[in-house]
Parts: C-alpha cells; structure tokens; sequence
C-alpha cells in the first residue's frame, strides 16, 4: 500500500448537461452577454489499477465540499481516491453539479445586476462559515470546543477550511441534477458502488428510484436524509447498502434526527427483505470519529471495512 | 507513453489563501450567515513519476476554465497532465484562485440580494458564451464557421464546452491571488517551470517580478498579455521563456496584436540578454492548431517539444 502505484489508466470526463441561451452571461464588455452555456454536467475523475478485478466505485462529496474530500487528507496522509485504487477499485471521484469543476450559471445574477430581475430574486448562493462548520462536522458540540478522543486531524483544520467551496445547490431545480448524472455514470460504468458522504446521501437511493440499472451497491456514510421508512422500499430490494455512521452523533442535535431515522428506514428495507447494513461506529468499539470520517486519523481503517463489505455483497463483473 | 503509469506519488492540496469575516455568508436558514471563510487559496493536484529526474511543471489553465484544461481531451485523449508524468516530469495542475475547486466568496451577492448593497455594486461573474468562444478559441473567424486545417476535435466540441465554469477573476483584487500562490507553490517546489495559457499568460512573468526564487523557467503558450517591452526587463533576465504560438492568430482581431506584443517582449530581452524563444508553430511548419494546443490532435507532439525546450535549458536539480 505504500509502494508505487501503478495505473492501467487514468482520466476524467462529464457526464450530464444541457444547453441553455441566456443574455445575461456577462456584464463585462470583454466577454458577450448573449450566448449558450452548458449547465448541469457533472465532473468525473477516475483511475483505474492494473488487475482491478474489484468493483469500481464513485466517491460522492457533500455540502460546500467538492471531489477533494477524498483526496490527500488535510494533514497530508493518503486519500481514498487513492487508497480504493491500492485495494483494486476502479475509483471514480466527482464534483456535484454546479460545484467546484463542474459549472454553475450566472445568469441571473447578472440580470439582477442590470434591474432586470428583482433583487429578492437573487440566487441563494452561500458559503458555509467555519465556525457553524465546527458543530456540523461534529469536531466538537460548538466552535471552538473539541470533543474527547476526536480523530479528526484539528492541527490541520486551515488546510480543511480551503477545501470548502462557494455553494450553488440551492439554485439547481429538483430532483438535483447529480441524480441523473449518477444515473448516467452508473450505466456507463455497468456496476459501480455509490459512495456518498452527508448532503450527497440521499442521491444514491433517488439514483435507484429513477432507474437501479447499474449501481451495484451503496455506501451512505452519514447521509443528510435516508429515504422514508414508510415509502416505496422496491428500489432498494435489490441492492446491497451500507449506512454508515461516526461518533457523537446522539448527541448532536442536527444528527440524531437523522441517525433515527435511516435507522428506521433499515428496520424497515430489513423486514422487507432488503439487504442493509446500518452500522454505528461506536456499537464496534470504534470511537472518535468526527462526520469526516475519510479524513479522520483512522480513515484508511474505516475504508478497509468498505472493502471488505464491497468483497462481501458486491459481486464484481468479469471483464 | 502506453504501458501502465508508475508513480512514486499522487495528490492534492491548497496554498495560499486568507481568512475574512463575514454577516453575508448565507441567506438560507440552513446555514449561518455570518462566520470565517478562506479565500485566495489555490487548489493544486499532482502526481511524480517514479524516477522523475526531469524538472517539475505547473499547468496553470486560461479563462472560463479549470485545470481540467490539461486533463483528457475532449475526445478521449491522454491530456498534458499524465503526458509530462509519463516523460518523467512531477506534474502540478492548478485551479486559479476563485474558479473550479478554488473557492470564490459570496458575500457579495447575498449583501445585494438582503439590500445591503447597491444593486450595481453586484460582483461581475460572468460565463463565456460557446459561439462567443467559437472565436476566441480560434475554431474559426466566427461561429459556427471552421478555419482550413483545424486540428481542434470538433467533435466532441459539447465535452469541451462543459469544461467551462463560471468564472469570478473580476471579483478579485490586483495583481490577482494566483500570482502569489505560484510564488508560494514556485519556492516550496523549489524549481518549476510554470506553463500557462492565455488568460493566465502574465502570471508567471508577474510572479516572477515579484520573486524569482523556484521559477526554474516560464512557458507562456498564447498569453493574453506578455510583460511590456518597455518595462522593466530584469526579473525576466535569469529564466529561461518560451512564448508559444498556435496558427491562425495573424488574421485574428484579437490575438494578433497580442502576438505582435509579445513578439516585441521576445525582441527586447533578447536585446537585454535574456533568454526567450518566441514560437509561431506555422513558422516551423505545424499549422491547423487552435487556441486549445493541449486539446488539438498533435497535443502530444506539441507537449513533446516543450519537453525538449526543457531538457535543453532548464536544469533539474539534483534530488
């Protein structure tokens, strides 16, 4: 795991993305106002290791992050982009549409710009502060006190704060389009694992209910919203899941909510027949895990069990 | 260049940036709006071949777009980002200081969207049009028309208009951020030619007016701008420069003067004795190339001579 790493290939590409005209693009005189942008298509950077015979899987980041989340820890210490690959996964990492690599449309600030739009009417774009992060990634019950035994690398928490990025989600129509671009991915990948982290919860399970045609299993790590317990289970029956949670999430008050009620939703995929996984770190004796767990001190242990999961219920396609 | 890639290592990180305040961050409920963001860091991603020996090369991308610039083509091909790896150089890809996963600060929007900001005092984001770029990209003297030769892939023309992301430049202060951030990225690396590309063609001169210490040589392809032949020459005197041109760029309203300039920087530090070599590929005999040399079908051949212009006057330092 810690010698050269060698690549049958690597790359990256779009998926998704529609054309839209507009005549606000700009209000510089250098670049025009009218014209066609594309919008909604999602980045995807990928790598592929020699003998791969593992599924591949695509890493899904949360709010105000991008793709970096998986990426070289704040502290320096290997990603999983890279370590699934060591483990002989085809990794897929991506930006949500309209963040970071993959764009959003400035359109209507532009139009609010020139009167054209009422200024209530501005896009919500936003970016999230460092110290309401402090509570939400759970580093600690409230900026700047730090929970006993947290994994996290705080020493490093300047380099994590740069990874945080203008937010556009709030202007994207619903369902978000990443949803469809997973969809597509999934397809083109003809069995990958969803790997989704927080705010991206959510969007392998809706990715199943547009169509499960490709997505070979999912791995929610700390989803904002699981689905409804008492909703439609049939998409998810055939799939292998995994919902996966860190420490001190009882006592979070945004999190326990959250933690009860994919609890519930497994209960209930269980009881159905559903194949799910609902596993609480600390039930195993795994203490101090902060809400990013792949960046945490143990988080190449914590990827050793995906893999292990993955070997388990997820059957690779021969090539 | 079609085996496995062996690297000695990968990864990612940030340099640069700063901390402000905000009471602006957020104007949904969801998430505070005031707080600390970072802003002004660059977000660098690279990979060392194993061996390396050559020295390392920063790819720092042009207008309207991210360091995807370097990655695959439009058209599925090896991009100049493994290209340099596997030719034995450590290769550095930059997102600009504000664009792709190099945060922007939204601040502003939401103080015009709450009313406490002028309308007219909203940000100037902006994204280039496609059939505006059409022309700026040199496909042709103007959408949809395709200059004789061209060795763009216009076919995948749709792959490489998602590339382009909104861009937020002119929210920034000058000389912009990303010049100090290659300062920063130039010393830690100790030694790097910065390769740039049109809108971030002065960069490297300006950053190199600011301190020439670890810019181990500059390749400027088609600058925006080239330093004045009537400035200050100096912090030029000691690198080794090359300015490379692709064809079509005499008949172009826009980039002709741009070429006349720098030819007439090319000439006045020769004059100084400096070491520049100003390259219009059409005068070596390599015609049909765009703006996007990177992306056009002899990508590789043109990445081929930049690596010889290297090896040739530009020292490796000894690891």
């Amino acid at each position: 795991m810690t010698g050269p790493l060698v690549l049958e290939k690597q790359g990256s590409f779009f998926v998704g993305g529609r054309n839209v005209t507009s005549d606000t693009l700009s209000t510089l005189p250098a670049y025009a106002p009218s014209g066609t942008i594309t919008v909604e298509q999602m980045y995807v950077r990928y790598q592929v290791p020699v003998a791969a015979g593992r599924p591949p899987v695509t890493l899904i980041h949360g709010c105000c992050l991008t793709g970096k989340t998986w990426e070289t820890t704040p502290d320096g210490r290997m990603g999983w982009d890279e370590y699934f690959v060591r483990r002989g996964h085809p990794t897929y990492v991506v930006d949500q549409v309209s963040r970071g690599r993959s764009s959003a449309d400035p359109s209507l600030v532009n139009s609010v710009k020139l009167g054209k739009t009422p200024v209530d009417k501005t896009p919500p774009i936003f970016a999230a502060g460092q110290e309401a992060a402090w509570a939400i990634f759970r580093f600690g019950t409230e900026y700047p006190k730090v929970h006993d035994g947290m994994r996290f690398p705080l020493a490093a928490k300047d380099e994590f704060y740069k990874q945080m990025v203008v937010d556009w989600i709030a202007t994207m129509p619903t369902p978000n389009p990443t949803v469809k671009a997973l969809s597509e991915l999934s397809k083109k990948l003809d069995g990958t694992v969803l790997i989704s982290h927080s705010q991206s919860g959510i969007y392998p399970f809706q990715t199943a209910a547009l169509d499960t045609t490709g997505i070979a299993g999912i791995v929610s790590i700390e989803p904002g919203t699981c689905p409804a317990a008492t909703g439609d289970l049939k998409p998810y029956m055939s799939i292998p899941i995994m919902v996966l949670w860190g420490d001190y999430v009882e006592t979070s008050s945004r999190w326990a909510p959250r933690l009860k009620a994919c609890r519930e939703f497994a209960e209930a995929l269980t009881k159905a027949g559903g194949r799910i996984d609902h596993v609480v770190l600390p039930d195993l004796g795994i203490k101090g895990n902060s809400h990013m767990l792949m960046q945490d001190d143990n988080s190449l242990e914590i990827a050793d069990r995906l893999v292990a999961w993955i070997e388990k219920n997820v059957k690779a396609k021969k090539n």
